[in-house]
C-alpha cells in the first residue's frame, strides 16, 4: 500500500466527475466540458481519464470521448466487458484485480504525465454513483479519496433526482472532498436545477444546468446508430460553446489557481497571524510552516511550494508522531467522521449538570470496562489532558488532606513524581513538575512536590540495560543488564530481587527524609507509567515506579503526620487508597499507545486515579476523561454545595467528542480482540528470550517497529540507545553537545527521515537527543518497512 | 413554530419509511410489514401514516395499502394531485400549503392517538427520497427531524443502488436519526443486496432481502389491473409470514422497548458512573438526571419516566441556558455537522507547531477581522475558556514583567480585577478571583490579586439604576438613576461627568494604596466586560468598567515600581499597551452573545489580550481563542527556546473546532449584516429613550427578550432588579435569605418554567437568587412568546 501525492498541477486543472447516480449523464458532461476546452481555444490540450470501465468496449466511455470529442486525450486504465459495478464485473474475470494503491498510481501518473505534456483540463471520471464499489468493494469515494482532486458533480435530473443529489453531494463532504461544481440537465417537468441551483448557490458551488442530449434510438442498426451519432454531434456543437459552459471552465481554472496560490501564501499569513505553541517564533521565517492541504490514513498531505520553475506539489508525508501523539485509526477516517457528525445532528451540545446523553453514558461505562481497574469507579470529563490532570490533582489533594485533617490553606502540601515529569500546561499541573526550562519563565510557576531521579531502560550494544543514575549509584548500585525486554516488565520476579530491595530502601529513606526531616507534607503520587513523554521520551524502570508505588501504599505511616502510631482508623480493602491517592497520567502512555489498554497494567498496579485522553478520541478531538475510585468520589460529598468538585468547562462530556470516543475505543477495543496486531506480536517473541522470563500467555511486550530493527539500531555507532514499546520507537543519539531541547546529531537523523524515500517523506520530532516515531494503531506494514529502510540507511 | 415532542410510545412500535431514491418500493415494503403485523398476530393493529403525497388520488400510497392490507389503518395528511415533488406539487395546488411545523405536530398527533387506541406497529412514509423537498422546500430528513422517528431504510436494487442506498443513509446519520432496519428487493444480477448486507451487518444493522415484486402490467385497463392486483395479493401473501420478515418485526419491537428500557435506566446509570461537574453528589437521587435522548433548534428532548402506568414520553423542553451559555445556531444543526465531519474527513487532525491548515488560518483571519479591534494581532488556540484565560495571563504578566524588570520568581505578582470575577476551573485562573466558595476548597488555590466591589447596574420600578453597594457610597456616592438603557452605555458622556470623575478618584486611590503602602505589585488587568457570568449574572456598571481601564492605562506610573518618575521609555502608540496589559475575558459575553461582535465595544475599549470561546463554535464542539497584541507578542520572542510561549494542548487549533467555528462566525455575521435581529432591535428603539442619549445609529443596545417584558417585570412584587442584553435575561429576585448559591424564590420560579406551557416546557439555571434565561442567536419570536407568558404568569 504505497501512499500517493494528492493531485494538483497548476499547469493542470483536474477534476474528478462523480455522479449522483448511475446514468446521469457523466460522461456527457464530460464530452461538453472537453469540447467547450476547445471551443474556447483550439490550441488548448484536453484529457479524459476512465480509470474503471464496466460494459461492453464499444459502448466504454472513453470511446464515447474519442468518437465526440476528437480533440481529447482518453485512456482507460482498467476495462471490465459487464454493465455491472466494478466489484462484481472485476470477479468475473479471470485476470488479476488492480489493489487500490495501483490504481491510484496509475491515475496520479497519467495526470502527471498529462500535466508535464501540456495538457491544461483533465477529467477523471467515476464508474457509476459516489459509493459505488471500485474492483476491489471499496466505495469509490473512498478508494479515491487520498488524491483529494476537485470535484464536478453531475446531479439527476430525473424524479428523485433533488434527493440523490444533495445526499451524493454530502457523502463526498463528510470524506472532506471539495465540490467545485454541480452540472445537471434541464427538465422542465421536475425542475430539479432550480431547487439545487439554489441549494448549491447557498454553498458558493455553482451550477449549471445544460439542455438534455438527444434520446437515444431504441433499435440498433447502424442507420439509426450513424442518426444517433449526428444528433449527438450536433448536440455537442451546439452546447460547448455555451456562455454557461465556458464561463465555468474559467471559473474551475481560476479556484485551481486560487487553491495553489492559496497554498503558496498559506505560510507567510500564517506567520503573521498564528501565535504557535511551543515555538520560537524569533527568527521563524514562512518557510519554517508546512502548509497542510489534507490528511489521509498515516499521511499528511504537505505542500511544497514552487521554486525556480518547478510546479509546486503535495507529497504525501509519514505523520511519524500519530500528530502529536493523538493518532490513532488514521487520519479522514470516514468512520470517525460520520460518527462525530451523528452526534452532531442528534444533539450538538448538551449542558451536563443535571443531565445525561447516551454517548457520554456509553463512554463512561465502555471505558470503565476497558481499563478494567476494580478501583475506577467514576468518570469525570474534561476537554484535554492538562484540564483533566487539574482535576485528578484536585481530586487527589482533597482525599488526602481530608484523611489527614490538613488544612491546606495554612500550609504547602506537596506532590511526589518522577523527574522530568510533564502533566500539561495549565498552571496548576505545571506546579507538579520540578522547575525547568519549561516552566522558568512561567510568572506564577511554583513547583509544589519532591522529584525522584530514576534508573533509565534502553537497548544499546544490543543488551537491554537499566542505567542507574549518578546521582542514585551510591542507593542503588551498577546498571543492571537484563536478558529480553519482557524481562524488563517480569515486575513479579524483579520486586522480590536485590535491586526491587535496594529501590524500595532508597525510596522510603527519601521520603521519610522528606517528611520527618523537612517537615514536608505530600498530598498525592503522580507518575507518567512506562514513559516520560514530553520530559524526552524516558523510559522509566518499571521497577522503579512499582517500588515507588509499593513504598507509598505499603506505608501509610510515612505520609500522615498527625497520626504515625497508628494506621487502623484508615480505610481498608483493596480498594481503599493507601499512603497517597496514585494518579496515574496516562493521557500519552494509555489505550493501546503502548499496545495495551492500560500502561498500568505493565506495572501490576492499579492506580486510584487515572487520566486517559489523546488516542481516545482516534485523533479527532479534544476529550479528556479522569477516572476514579468511589472512596475519592466520596472525599467530596457533604451537605456542602462548597464541598463538591466545582470544576467543569462548558463543553464537558461533549456529545460529539464522547460518540467519536465510543467508536474509537470499540475499534481499538476489537482490533485487539481480533488479532489485528498478532505479526507485530509474533515479530516480539524472541526466540532468544530467556525461557525464564517468558511473560505469560498475552502479557509480552510488543512493538509495531521490528525487533530486528531496534536491535541493529542499538548498535549503531551513533545511537546511545534505543526501545519501541507499542507504536513508539524512540532513538537516542550520541551527541557531544549533550541532552539540550534540540541535538545537532537528532535534527540530521530529522533531516534525512524529511527527505524522504521512495513513495513518502516523514516528518517526525525531535526532543532533546531523541528522535522518536511513533505510529498510529492502523499504521500499514509497508509503510512501516519503508521507515525501517530509511532508519537503517541513516544510521547503520 | 411550536415544538413538537420526539416520537416514542412503549405501546406502539412506529418506525419512519425512508427511500434510498424514489420508487425503490418503500410503499410495497410498507404493505409487507403491515402485513406481517396481522400474519404474526391477527389480534395487533397496524397502521399507516402517510403524511404528504403526491401522485393521483386513486395511486396514492395509502390506498395501495387500503387495498392490499386490509387490516391496517391508514391515513394521509396532505395529497397533491401531481407525480411530482411535493415542494412543486404543493404550489401548484390553490389552497394554503400545511407550515412544516403543523405537518409534524399532525404526524405527532395521529400517532398518539393510534398509541392510544392499541395500535401496536405504525409507518409513517416519506415521499421520494430522504432530501426530496416537503411541501415548504425543506428536505424531509430536515422537515422530520424532531420527531426523530427510527428508521426503515429502503434500499434500491437497482444498477447504481449501493451508491445511493448508502448515500441516503449517511444523509440520515448525520441528522443524528437511527437507521434500524434496511429492505430492499432481492436482484440477481447486481446482488445489492449482498454487498449492502455486509455493509449494514458492520454497523450492527439488520438488512432484509425481499422476494421482487411482480412486474407491473403495461396496459392500464381494467382486466390487467385486475390481474395485477391478483399477482400483488398473491405476492403480499407469500411474502407476508416469511421467516426475514417476522424476525425483524420482533427486532424492532425488541429495539423500540429496548429504547425506553435505556431511557427508564439512563438516569440510575449515569449516578453509579458519572462524576459530575459542579454537582454535590450528596443525596442526588437518579430522579435528579434527566435523560436527554436528542436536541434539535432551541429544545432538549427530555425524557419523563413512566410512572403508575402512564407511558413515559420524549418532551420538547426550550434550552432556557443556551446549554451553558455555548448555544448559538441551534442544536443538531446539519449545516454545523457537515461542517464539523467535512474537516474531520480532510484532515482528522493536524499537529499544529509548524503546520498550518486551512480551518486555522481561516478562522485567525476572520475572527481578527470579526472582533475588529487594531491592537489584536495574533491568535493562540486552545480548547476551553480556562486554558485560553491561563495563556492569558501567562502572556500578561510576562510583558509586565519584562517591562518593569521584575523577577517574579522572588515575589508575587497579581491581578487586578473584580470581585465575582470567574475565568474557568484550572487552578491558575482560579488564582485570579477572590476567595470563595468555589475555590475556598481547592487545595492549591491561592488568590493573587485585588478585586474591586462595582456598581451594579438593574432596572427596577421602572427605573435604570446603577446601586452603588454599601462599602463604595462614601466614595461613590448616592445610586444613579438613567432614563434608558442606551444612557447606561452612553459612556463618552458618562465618563467626563461627576460620576466618571468620583470612579476614578477612588479606582486611582485605591490602586496607589495598594502599591505604595503595601508594596503590592500587578501584572494585568482582568475582567468579564459588562456582565460577570458565573459570578451571578452580574450586571457591572460600563462606566465602572471603563474607569478602571482608563485609569490603569493613563497612569503607568501607578505600576512600575522602579521607574515612578519617567514613563518615557516604555512603548507608545495608539497600540501599545500602558499601565498594564488588559485582558478582556469574553468567553460568555463575546460574538453576538450580547447582541454585538463584541462586548468589549461597549465599552468603547480596545483590550490589549481578548478570549474567546463558547458561541465560536456555535454550541458544537470546544475550542477558545486568545488574541492578543503584536506588543505582547513581541515579549516573547527572543533568541532563548524558554522564552517562548511553552503552551499548548494535543487538540490546539483542531480542524474540527476551526472549521465548524469558521462556519458558526460566518453565519452569525451574515445574520448581523442582513437584519436577521432587526425585529428585536427596533423593539429596543424604545420612544421614551431620553433624545439626549440617543445612540449613533447601529449602536444601541437591544436584546431578543422584549423591552416590554423587562420593564413590566421589573415592577413585579417578587423582582429586585431585572435586565435584558442580547440573548441575556436576568431576573433577581427578593429573597429573604439572601443570595446563596441558590435562593427559594429562584427555585420556584425556576419550578414553574420547567412546568412549561402549552407546546413545551422550560430548562432554566439559577444563580443565587438570579433566575437567568439565553436564548440561542437563531431563537422564534413564537418561542421568546411563550416563554413571555409563562414569566408574566408566575411574576406578575
Amino acid at each position: 500500500m504505497a501512499p500517493v501525492g494528492a493531485a494538483l498541477w497548476r499547469s493542470l486543472c483536474a477534476h474528478q466527475v462523480y455522479g449522483a447516480n448511475t446514468d446521469v449523464g457523466k460522461t456527457i458532461v464530460s464530452t461538453i466540458l472537453c469540447n467547450a476546452v476547445n471551443h474556447r481555444n483550439a490550441e488548448e490540450k484536453s484529457a479524459f481519464l476512465k480509470p474503471v470501465s464496466t460494459g461492453s468496449l464499444d459502448e466504454a466511455d472513453d470511446r464515447h470521448l474519442q468518437r465526440h470529442a476528437p480533440n481529447t486525450l482518453t485512456k482507460c486504465l482498467y476495462q471490465f466487458d459487464e454493465p455491472v459495478s466494478p466489484h462484481i464485473a472485476a470477479r468475473q474475470k479471470k485476470f488479476t484485480i488492480p489493489r487500490d494503491d495501483e490504481i491510484l498510481s496509475s491515475v496520479h501518473k497519467t495526470l502527471s504525465s498529462w500535466a508535464g505534456n501540456g495538457v491544461s483540463f483533465a477529467l477523471v471520471e467515476t464508474a457509476g454513483g459516489v459509493h459505488s464499489p471500485g474492483p476491489n468493494g471499496n466505495s469509490q469515494a473512498d478508494l479515491y479519496r487520498p488524491l483529494r482532486l476537485p470535484i464536478i458533480l453531475v446531479a439527476d435530473s430525473r424524479l428523485g433526482g433533488i434527493s440523490s443529489s444533495i445526499s451524493a453531494y454530502e457523502s463526498l463532504l463528510v470524506r472532506g472532498y471539495d465540490v467545485q461544481s454541480v452540472l445537471l440537465f434541464w427538465d422542465d417537468y421536475y425542475q430539479n436545477h432550480e431547487y439545487l441551483g439554489n441549494y448549491f448557490r447557498n454553498k458558493s458551488i455553482p451550477l449549471v444546468p445544460l439542455p438534455p442530449p438527444p434520446r437515444r434510438p431504441q433499435s440498433q442498426n447502424s442507420d439509426s446508430q450513424a442518426r444517433d451519432r449526428e444528433a449527438l454531434d450536433a448536440y455537442y456543437s451546439s452546447v460547448a460553446g455555451g456562455v454557461d459552459v465556458v464561463s465555468l471552465l474559467d471559473e474551475l481554472a481560476l479556484r485551481n489557481t486560487q487553491r495553489i496560490e492559496y497554498l503558496e501564501e498559506m505560510a507567510s499569513r500564517a506567520q503573521k497571524t498564528i501565535w504557535y505553541p511551543f515555538t520560537q517564533h524569533h527568527g521563524m521565517a514562512a518557510r519554517d510552516i508546512t502548509p497542510i492541504d489534507s490528511a489521509y490514513d498515516d499521511f499528511f498531505q504537505t505542500y511544497t511550494p514552487e521554486d525556480s520553475g518547478q510546479q509546486g506539489k503535495l507529497q504525501a508525508t509519514f505523520d511519524g508522531s500519530a500528530s502529536w501523539w493523538t493518532q490513532g485509526l488514521g487520519h479522514g477516517n470516514p468512520g470517525l467522521a460520520l460518527s462525530a457528525a451523528y452526534a452532531a445532528g442528534r444533539y450538538g451540545h448538551v449542558m451536563f449538570p443535571g443531565n445525561i446523553h447516551e454517548p457520554a453514558l456509553s463512554l463512561a461505562e465502555l471505558l470503565l470496562q476497558t481499563v478494567g481497574n476494580p478501583r475506577l469507579q467514576k468518570v469525570f470529563y474534561t476537554d484535554n489532558g492538562s484540564t483533566g490532570m487539574e482535576v485528578a490533582l484536585k481530586m487527589g489533594l482533597r482525599a488526602t488532606c481530608d484523611r489527614y485533617g490538613w488544612d491546606a490553606s495554612q500550609e504547602q502540601i506537596n506532590i511526589l513524581g518522577l523527574k522530568g515529569s510533564y502533566h500539561g500546561d495549565t498552571i496548576g499541573v505545571m506546579d507538579c513538575s520540578e522547575p525547568s526550562t519549561y516552566n522558568q519563565r512561567v510568572e506564577w510557576y511554583r513547583g509544589r512536590g519532591h522529584w525522584f531521579d530514576f534508573p533509565l531502560v534502553k537497548l544499546s550494544q544490543g543488551i537491554w540495560r537499566v542505567e542507574i543514575p549518578e546521582v542514585l549509584r551510591e542507593s542503588l548500585g551498577a546498571d543492571q543488564e537484563l536478558p529480553s525486554l519482557d524481562a524488563v516488565f517480569d515486575l513479579e520476579k524483579r520486586v522480590s530481587s536485590d535491586a526491587g530491595a535496594r529501590y524500595k530502601k532508597y525510596i522510603f529513606d527519601t521520603i521519610e527524609q522528606l517528611v520527618l526531616e523537612q517537615g514536608k507534607k505530600f498530598g498525592a503520587l503522580i507518575m507518567e507509567p512506562i514513559i516520560l513523554g514530553a520530559g524526552g521520551m524516558l523510559f522509566c524502570d518499571p521497577l522503579f515506579q512499582r517500588c515507588l508505588t509499593d513504598v507509598v501504599r505499603d506505608n501509610p505511616r510515612l505520609f500522615d503526620g498527625t497520626k504515625a502510631s497508628s494506621t487502623e482508623s484508615y480505610p481498608q480493602g483493596d480498594l481503599a487508597w493507601s499512603g497517597l491517592p496514585v494518579i496515574f497520567d496516562e493521557v500519552f502512555t494509555g489505550l493501546y499507545r503502548l499496545g495495551r489498554k492500560s500502561s498500568a497494567s505493565f506495572l501490576g498496579v492499579n492506580p486510584d486515579i487515572a487520566v486517559n485522553a489523546k488516542l481516545l478520541t482516534g485523533g479527532l478531538i479534544p476529550l479528556c476523561t479522569t477516572l476514579a475510585s468511589e472512596e475519592i468520589f466520596n472525599a467530596f460529598t457533604s451537605l456542602e454545595k462548597r464541598d463538591a468538585l466545582l470544576h467543569g468547562h462548558s463543553y464537558t462530556a461533549h456529545a460529539v467528542g464522547c460518540q467519536v470516543a465510543v467508536h474509537s475505543l470499540q475499534t481499538m477495543n476489537q482490533m485487539d480482540g481480533n488479532g489485528s496486531w498478532s505479526e507485530f506480536k509474533n515479530d516480539w517473541k524472541q526466540p532468544h528470550t530467556n525461557d525464564e522470563f517468558r511473560p505469560r500467555e498475552g502479557l509480552g511486550v510488543w512493538s509495531v517497529w521490528p525487533h530486528r530493527l531496534v536491535r541493529d539500531l542499538s548498535y549503531a555507532e551513533s545511537v546511545d540507545g534505543v526501545f519501541a514499546i507499542g507504536t513508539v520507537l524512540s532513538i537516542s543519539l550520541k551527541d557531544a553537545q549533550g541532552a539540550g531541547y534540540t541535538s545537532t546529531a537528532a535534527k540530521g537523523l530529522q533531516a534525512r527521515l524529511t527527505a524522504g524515500g521512495p513513495h513518502f517523506n516523514v516528518h517526525s520530532r525531535v526532543l532533546g537527543n531523541v528522535l522518536y516515531l511513533m505510529s498510529s494503531v492502523t499504521s500499514k506494514k509497508e509503510s512501516l518497512r519503508e521507515i525501517e529502510s530509511l532508519l537503517r540507511e541513516a544510521l547503520l
